[in-house]
């Protein structure tokens, strides 16, 4: 990194695609700027930054934007390649963990919001799909310590963003991860133990009390 | 390659998707077997190749596959990486095209399908918003020859393996892209002169056939 780089990035507190850009920042040691945007009156910075989705996160380097999550990952690693590798070196391993990152945004990111976002039979449909679906990431874990096998790195950070939300998930839709899934439950340990992790993830606690305040808001209950 | 290199794709003669692998096999000059999946009774080859989605396209590279269009080209261009590049090597100008891919991928993919699946004022809203979405697309492309900027590329892939399918909007929904977005179609004029794509694509007229077999067999008029 040349010693004139600036950093920004654009950022919401309860966002756990925001936090995947600040998991990985942390790893790579890159130093940034850090703006909380207000999601009910954004910036101009943030709408001029992403015009198309108008979300954050937004990671702006040199000036230059660049917009959702797993593309902000890619970049960080393509730019800060000189050190803590993301991504492995292998195009079959490179294309397996884009896979299940993939399979998170298109599947448990939904089914997993659905398990607070609706009630009765819709909740418990939802909560066996989120179920089912985390079953087949600990098959892939299989006996690795992390997705990117023995190091962790981006199925890793694509995962644990979310793991402050598992919380209000089992709260919600009545059911413990620790149970259905053993296994996931210890490699999140695993990473909590990481100072990026750590650092950066938060309380499973705030995060129910702002999902109670989005559902009061929206007049869910 | 190495010479004893054995890729094998399965396929859909009108999927999109598979189209993109055709067009990047055959712009890397990669030889590949090529087998025909029927989606109504899918082989034994393809569920145990992609047991997650269960669908095309999948390529099997050496017996280890490789599934999701968008995650196979990149591999494409990562294990043949000596010839023709589809995404650029500029780390700002990689995530500019995949965060394209990923816009067409998540908005005028669902709208276009939206053409003909549905009727009246939603066909109507369908129609209108993937003509929105397509002008963005229009002044992403700019006075560009391609959106890979002087060459054919990644997100020319992504979005030209559609155009067989233009057709069948236009006609469902009463429109005219050439009309809409001109310098659109001056692009794909562009593309389909690259024998990598008009050797690929589907005629419109088979595809608007095969629209219409699978509105009659979901019963949809």
């Amino acid at each position: 990194m040349a010693r004139d780089d600036e950093v920004v990035l654009l950022d919401f507190w309860t966002s756990p695609y925001a936090l995947r850009v600040r998991i990985a920042l942390a790893e790579k040691g890159v130093a940034y700027q850090h703006k909380e945007e207000n999601l009910w009156d954004k910036s101009p910075l943030l709408l001029n930054s992403n015009p198309v989705h108008k979300k954050i996160p937004v990671l702006i380097h040199n000036g230059k934007p660049v917009a959702e999550s797993l593309i902000i990952l890619q970049y960080i690693d393509e730019v800060w390649s000189d050190r803590c590798p993301l991504l492995p070196k292998d195009p079959q391993q490179r294309a397996n963990v884009r896979f299940w990152a993939d399979f998170f945004e298109k599947k448990i990111d939904a089914s997993g919001s659905m398990t607070w976002r609706v009630k009765g039979e819709a909740q418990v449909a939802a909560k066996n799909e989120f179920i089912a679906q985390l079953k087949l990431l600990e098959e892939e874990l299989a006996e690795n310590p992390f997705f990117g096998g023995e190091t962790f790195g981006y199925m890793d950070i694509v995962f644990i963003s979310f793991a402050s939300w598992f919380y209000s998930y089992e709260k919600s839709a009545n059911f413990s991860i620790e149970e259905e899934c053993p296994r996931l439950m210890a490699w999140k340990k695993r990473c909590m133990e990481r100072e990026s992790v750590l650092k950066h993830l938060p309380e499973p606690e705030k995060i129910y009390e702002y999902m109670c305040s989005i559902k009061n808001k929206w007049k869910m209950e």
